[in-house]
């Protein structure tokens, strides 16, 4: 780390750096010319928060030499992670497919589902059986009898299960059932729920928080790495931004950045992005293009009667036609699907 | 709610949203004239996903007659709601003053500072024993150590006692010393949680969300409020917006708009919005000004050796001579502080 | 226009919005019923300020049945419109390509961009000859020189040109070199240029400005359909979030929602949009995946030595690989490039 | 400035930013240690683009050792402007205060005002004659009319006037009836326009654009500075956020950042950051606590009749109540007004 000093910045200020570097365990290599002082600090800079250190009094400005996250880097694992979850794999040359409903609802509707997820050439059973609603008045999710559905429905037609957990208490329930367990936007930043994820022998969907910067997605992949567990596949699913027609804003930059900083595979989920039917094609086709290592899709046997996000969710020949097209745009680029 | 669907809306997208409308339990009475279709739709809302039904096919715009928030509304209770831990109080005519360090490290600074704050007026002692960390290599906090560190320097000053919760595993440890937990900012929409700390007899303070918007916020706390416990106060501490030369946006407006939609006290903390230290004070003042119910501010006997944060932390003596112009502004607007 | 008031709404302000939308001319319809009024309004909406209606005391919402943009929608016009601009078009089933240096620096320069361009299949000669900065004290283009240049070496390539238009003052000395007007993001609400562009018979490219919604930049196209110039291509160039990893987040869900919403063409330009030479290539190719009607790229000889935005723009040879894989995927999706 | 390029930066990276440093005028000192080079650049950094050094291929981050601003900038000239507008004054002790109807719609409306600003101790008349409006079709101002009205009816109260130009071509229509021009948000980097106020001996208020940041709305007040016009105000009108229960987010943290980086005086405008009539006072209030060097705020005698942003109009007693709220502010923060 790099830190430069203000022209002017005065020696109390000076101070006042050095002693925290030092508190930090780094060592300072102090230099001054015209006027001005830069402060080259050597150690591990992992435990120094670069942001707090911007602000001190005197900074002028601090340059990170190193990334601060390590285990998720391209630089500690040059080739990209493939991560097995039960039957299915992701990060490998074949773009993974994860569909079905928001939520499972019911026997016979996932089981439809899983039958033709299956049939499209997708990978993963999705479904949520425990959801994050923002009012506490809206469904739920069916709890147990839920996970079970899916296991069945994935297990009859070779699929793995995605599904997410909500909470540390429901972790050894959820992590029976599923094969991938998905922590959702708004427990990105759950450091305690990462933690325990990260003592797993269980692969994890980390989705981006809906204003995480990709530096903190990372660092929270981080937690969950330096846990032990090293299986987790990140989710981009549309960022907070101004614009409102669609719900957030699709952030596909987000997949070859992420592809350059870490190995860990990335998918994208343009159904919570858009909350639009009609956008989740040209964005799931423009998501393969844009290089990404699967796809996470609503699909749903009635979208006019299901129970949470139905507005999104594709109905069936939609998505089957959407495969085709993304199988064929993935072809292009020397990948399979 | 009422659902005007756009001109030229198929009949089977109009028949797609009465049967959503059904499945939620409401009645639907069905208007048409000059070529589009009116949905009023009787009964309880608050089941229904507001913005999937904006997104249905068809449909033009959706109208909600009631907030879908209800025990929060100041319809539901329109005089302002006066939070009491322990010797202190929330929500009345003074305004409440909260403050200490970021984390509590060590005893001799945490006495310190306590007896500052008594000296100053303030009513809360404020600082971390569980630190939520960006990166998981930083400073965590001291544990159960920091908790019986606060308590025993709140105490001896007449102080409450107010620090972070992070988790639902240590809810018991930390109800054990605090007067009020708070629900920091990455947590507002950990619905586990939420619902957790609803079931307890004890305040908590909850903050908003980088990217939660004012309704979301409210409807976090309609989760505590609908699990039991009534004894809740909001907190703005800054959103993420594009600006970087301070930390977060302070967004002092959401003060007189909660303050309109919701009989739940108010409180700012500019230490976390702005993250230099000196842009406290204005902001502090501002928020006084605006007619926040409360303050929390970060304060540390020696900045410079702070172990998080210190760049947003005052010095003693900026800490008192600040009180002293928030109480000059708050008498002229008929407060006391 | 339907506006809804407040449950409790007194007869002060209901009259308050009466008064205001007969003063736009509009006829009122008032209902009542469950303790709340809903006023339909009929007349022509074009006039009214929808936001500020919603913002007025006691008004629960206001619901917009027809859009506020008129002749830019693809109700008054459903077939996508095609721009004709010298050799080139835009809008038809082939993608257009626009490609260039960011400034015109040389007739070297360009000359061998502009043979490169029509190499590969481009139909347009992209360039700055004025360049709009955010420092006053950086590279300001080289004025009428520089378009001299863009011309000739477009025409010895059979390209059209398109290049920036900053001022009213430019307007003949630019629309005389140019077959297409640029109007940068910066001047997306610059209205009278708007007003001005409107008039020639000449057509235009507007960009979307970097914190313009939708409905924004479609009421922007509108100011210039509305002088009389109907020949307008939209171009997303990303938009302003928290995320600064790229330099803004490029917004491709855009592209099918004005699709849907707009006859208008729409473009992407993905060079300004991340700001990354690497990350150019996976967003061209998402952007035609996504089913854009064209592709804005910067490309330079010796981007090294590029007076501005070198860090953005291509090498040739990336240039030119990566239009045979946007053509690759162009054709899986019925479309030629 | 000084660029540190990242660990293993190939010899080819490095040697592309030395020249474009060198094309730039600036001398290079290259240092290497440790696996990294250092590149330090002495001489006038204020021609280099910071954002694109950055984003070169190998350069791990760019400091920038002096601000991209000069003559804006408090070092500088340390002691703040004093702008001098007609009969009054903005930046001294006495905070300014600017009032008066969105749009001038008559000569009776806009007399009653000024008597009224007047008799409240305000020293300007604000008012628009040509208005920017989101849509073609809405109400767009009276034009030289509206400003007769507004000068006669200033100079019958001893104010000054505050107007917004729109376009160069209105410049010396503009200039001819108002003491102070004001470029609005829409315009702050439209840089003709900037260059061309920068010539007149006029003073200029300069909006805040709605997603700028501080640099580069100090760098937009650079461009009027550096073409010869000291004379500029700045003012904070909210920034565009992805909260929209006001119509923009109020960043009153930008006042104390300006006042540090900047000598020039900061006024705010809480009417179009709110657009909330109600959530004016608040907001007006805690601007003056922030330190900020005045106030805009919209007063119509009947809001309900206002033909533009009605909704944040305040009534004239609400705004003599107001004015007496920020003085007792005022003079608790040693200023008056």
């Amino acid at each position: 780390m790099v830190v430069v000093m203000a022209p002017g910045a005065s020696e109390v200020q000076i101070q006042e750096v050095v002693q925290r570097m030092q508190l930090m365990g780094l060592t300072i290599h102090r230099s001054t010319g015209n006027g001005r002082t830069v402060l080259g600090c050597v150690g591990d800079p992992s435990a120094v928060d670069h942001a707090d250190i911007r602000r001190l009094p005197g900074v002028q400005d601090c340059v990170q030499i190193t990334a601060p996250f390590k285990l998720v880097s391209r630089q500690f694992q040059p080739e990209t992670t493939v991560v097995h979850a039960g039957p299915a794999t992701v990060g490998a040359n074949r773009i993974a497919v994860m569909a079905g409903p928001c939520s499972v609802e019911g026997e016979e509707q996932t089981f439809l589902l899983a039958e033709m997820v299956a049939r499209s050439g997708g990978g993963f059973l999705r479904g949520g059986a425990f959801k994050p609603r923002t009012s506490p008045y809206t469904f739920q999710g069916l709890g147990e009898e839920g996970l079970r559905i899916l296991r069945r429905a994935a297990d009859q037609n070779g699929l793995a299960v995605v599904t997410e957990l909500l909470d540390v208490s429901h972790l050894s329930l959820v992590a029976q059932y599923a094969d991938m367990l998905q922590i959702g936007a708004r427990n990105m930043q759950n450091f305690s729920l990462l933690r325990e994820v990260g003592k797993l022998d269980k692969p994890v969907l980390l989705k981006r928080g809906l204003s995480a910067t990709i530096e903190e997605w990372l660092l929270a992949a981080e937690y969950i790495l330096s846990s032990g567990n090293r299986q987790v596949v990140l989710c981009e699913r549309g960022i907070r931004t101004f614009e409102t027609y669609t719900r957030n804003t699709l952030d596909l930059s987000c997949v070859p950045v992420v592809q350059e900083l870490s190995h860990l595979p990335i998918v994208v989920d343009p159904s919570h992005a858009t909350g639009l039917r009609e956008k989740v094609g040209p964005m799931a086709r423009a998501a393969v293009a844009a290089g990404a290592d699967g796809l996470m899709i609503e699909v749903h046997p009635q979208p006019e009667q299901a129970l949470s996000d139905g507005a999104q969710s594709l109905y069936p020949a939609q998505f089957e036609r959407l495969v085709r097209e993304c199988r064929a745009i993935a072809e292009q680029l020397g990948r399979t699907l």
